[in-house]
């Protein structure tokens, strides 16, 4: 499926889809979210996918402004860590999760948690009146929980 | 990319990707939760993609219960439907739609717009406490509004 397609959509939902590519890319980013930088080898044993197929992954990423390559202090090591761009992601990524928990149950699954960080208190997506009270997005915690 | 590798990720985001499949998924989401119901002809003149590709994913898709198909009134044509488990998927498409028209603006652009039913007044995406006024999905009206 060629991207050149999607940019004919005039849409934003299609413009997303661009920078989204497939399915492997909002999982990296759902673990580039998870900690403040991570390196290519946990994301490979996280996803369990083949290093070549990561590898063009995390380039498109960086290319597309999503992820930044850095130095991981005290080594040579290269890690990726996420960009505003990329944090903007976390309501793409939490509206995924909450629909999955619903129609894909299942008491295996870890729980994707949304606190806030000044309390711990927890927090959920909604739609409000552009006046209406919110939570700011810096104040939210995304946690992932095992069962 | 198999459906099987995904599975084995017990985690809800992974799982919801297991039902969404590729981009042409959530274009045809958002196309049927456009109007009633929609006709196969319709959707290949809005996707432009080919019968054979959109025939495959408009089978997953009635696979999953994200669409019905239903006989069209007054005619012996089928059209699809979207289910309750496809209207919850409202949160998704409208979370890529503000990123995508965020960071990859273009004033060619359609704009995805959210109302409400009863008041026609604007109504935004946005975390809060769960105690915090929210605008009921019911209430909420999806527009696509060209430039």
């Amino acid at each position: 499926m060629s991207t050149s397609t999607y940019e004919k959509h005039l849409c934003p939902v299609a413009q997303a889809l661009v920078d989204l590519g497939d399915q492997w890319t909002l999982l990296i980013v759902r673990d580039a979210l998870s900690q403040k930088q991570i390196r290519f080898n946990e994301l490979q044993e996280s996803l369990g996918i083949s290093r070549n197929l990561l590898t063009r992954r995390l380039v498109q990423l960086v290319e597309a402004g999503i992820l930044e390559r850095v130095g991981v202090e005290g080594s040579k090591r290269l890690a990726y860590q996420p960009t505003d761009k990329c944090r903007d992601l976390r309501l793409v990524i939490l509206a995924m999760a909450s629909w999955g928990e619903k129609w894909r149950p299942d008491p295996r699954l870890t729980r994707v948690e949304t606190t806030r960080k000044s309390t711990g208190a927890p927090v959920e997506l909604a739609f409000v009146d552009p006046d209406g009270a919110r939570v700011p997005l810096s104040d939210v915690r995304v946690t992932r929980r095992r069962p």
